[in-house]
């Protein structure tokens, strides 16, 4: 990966930098922004790490999490340079008043592709699998030694955002930065552990529960749609709540001709749908018809009413080959 | 790694081989069976692939799968070498009579603990975190072109015995191998694909109902034993098999207070016990204790009669600490 001359001189000459990034981080937002705020004071620079939300509890393992601020102090306001990670506009960060009000100059690090140029430098590698990767690319092209902290941060980056290494952006060079992390102090088995093996109990129980609703509707021979559902009655049975479904819609799809998972969670006026799809079906187009959205793969909506009828809704969209195109 | 001068010049000079690897065989055991048995057919040797069972359903979409033989026909036994791979026992592969009356010259190539001394030339790597890993080093050295098949092969074998680089034998080397493998040609994502979202539904079904079984055992206040049960009974309600169940002890570990997992599978005069650790409690231990066997955090044992009393067996070795050790 080519790391752009102007970004490691801005870098260089610099002194003092706000690194933000995405609402609601996940595991690429947070690891490659903490490892670029380790490296920047390492080379002597200011740094204020901030995000609107705190870092989630499952990610707390992360040295240096504790960096983060969930505020946008009066010194961070006077701070001149904001560097965006994996995002590409101070709207997903919610920072559009702030870079409005002040003017910091605006460097975007990111691997998403983008939908308009923000920023005053910008560096964007869609093809890059992880924010984090870029990161590390950059950080060795400006000499900066990697710690075990930043590696175990950048590790947990590419991890996560390849499904340790499952998903189809895991290429060669995925695999050799990820060993040379490793040299530099990461842990694959703690990181995974941590990623992977924490559930709670209460939370394992309701996955359980909830996949034991599971009906397989057949759309043809090999087309199949799962349908799992997730009830306020089950949060309470088992003293769990939404945020503990992250990645329920996920496990109908190890089965093979599940085509598309869709998980139901009860929300006060009806049904919140989660869609997870394995190809075959862009259930970014379903999420869109029902006025919700997403990737091809994984995307959302939200349907009032009745259970039933929404199942019926869903299924009837997924056997109009408009909307669904598989082949 | 290292590959020995004797087992190479051991290939070179001999002409024809029968590779076995152990019963109800594995990724492990079959990709870095298909490797070799491709790589000395290059090398223009004759060879012939053995298990006493057939390519579990799930394994078929390794390319030359359909070379195996599920009996040892009068051609394989006029061959003179037998390469043993994935176990260190010709036990482990039913192959004792065989190897009796033809008294074959017997090569071990395996990453497991040895107990006994099998064989007429041994290479035991237990730091490889897959025979696959020792295969790809092995041929490698021999300088034989790595094709996408083999590669295919190695990479599943790796993936398979590393949880796709989330347990603790997966280092640097791991990563680094694996970046090669895929430069030759193995596709990440349609193996982790392969692997892990093929199940069948009746797979799946049966993996739902043992999760139903789930009972937890408080060691100590973090120190929990999951307990789940697959009986004969609910083979024949799903349609499903022993093959089944395999990676089936996995699940309850990411309960984050679960260190052992323990699968208990009915077998004809008792059970199959499955025991999957996270660090804290060495599972070999424990299995060995029983007169079973394997890996730090993957081992297993047969137990005979009544589940409850195979249980407490279980429980009452687990809390003696001289054997768990956990800290």
């Amino acid at each position: 990966m080519r790391v752009p001359e102007d970004i490691v001189s801005f870098l260089r000459k610099e002194d003092d930098f706000l690194i933000a990034t995405h609402i609601n981080p996940e595991g690429d937002a947070l690891g490659s922004s903490i490892a670029l705020s380790m490296a920047l004071e390492l080379m002597g620079k200011r740094v204020i790490l901030y995000d609107r939300d705190p870092v989630p509890y499952f990610y707390r393992f992360l040295p240096g999490h504790e960096r983060f601020s969930n505020s946008i102090t009066p010194e961070a306001s006077r701070i001149s340079n904001l560097i965006l990670l994996d995002c590409n506009d101070p709207e997903r960060a919610e920072l559009s008043d702030f870079v409005r009000e002040y003017r910091p100059f605006t460097v975007i690090i990111d691997h998403h592709e983008t939908r308009r140029d923000s920023g005053d430098l910008r560096w964007i590698v869609p093809s890059a699998a992880a924010t984090g990767q870029m990161i590390y690319h950059l950080i060795k092209e400006m000499g900066i030694g990697l710690t075990e902290e930043m590696a175990t941060n950048l590790y947990t980056a590419i991890a996560i955002d390849t499904g340790t290494f499952r998903y189809s952006n895991t290429d060669s060079s995925v695999l050799l930065d990820a060993s040379e992390l490793v040299n530099a102090g990461a842990d694959p088995s703690s990181i995974a552990t941590a990623l992977y093996d924490t559930w709670s109990r209460e939370r394992f129980e309701l996955l359980v529960h909830t996949l034991n609703t599971m009906e397989i509707r057949k759309v043809e021979d090999k087309v199949w749609v799962a349908i799992t559902v997730v009830t306020r009655e089950m949060f309470q049975r088992t003293g769990t709540g939404a945020a503990d479904t992250e990645n329920f819609a996920n496990f109908p799809r190890m089965i093979d001709n599940v085509l598309v998972s869709a998980f139901f969670r009860e929300i006060e006026d009806g049904w919140k749908v989660s869609l997870r799809a394995k190809g075959g079906i862009n259930v970014a187009k379903i999420a869109e018809a029902f006025g919700g959205g997403g990737h091809r793969n994984a995307a959302g909506y939200r349907i009032k009413g009745d259970l039933d009828k929404a199942k019926e809704a869903l299924m009837s969209l997924i056997t109009q080959k408009s909307v669904t195109h598989y082949s």
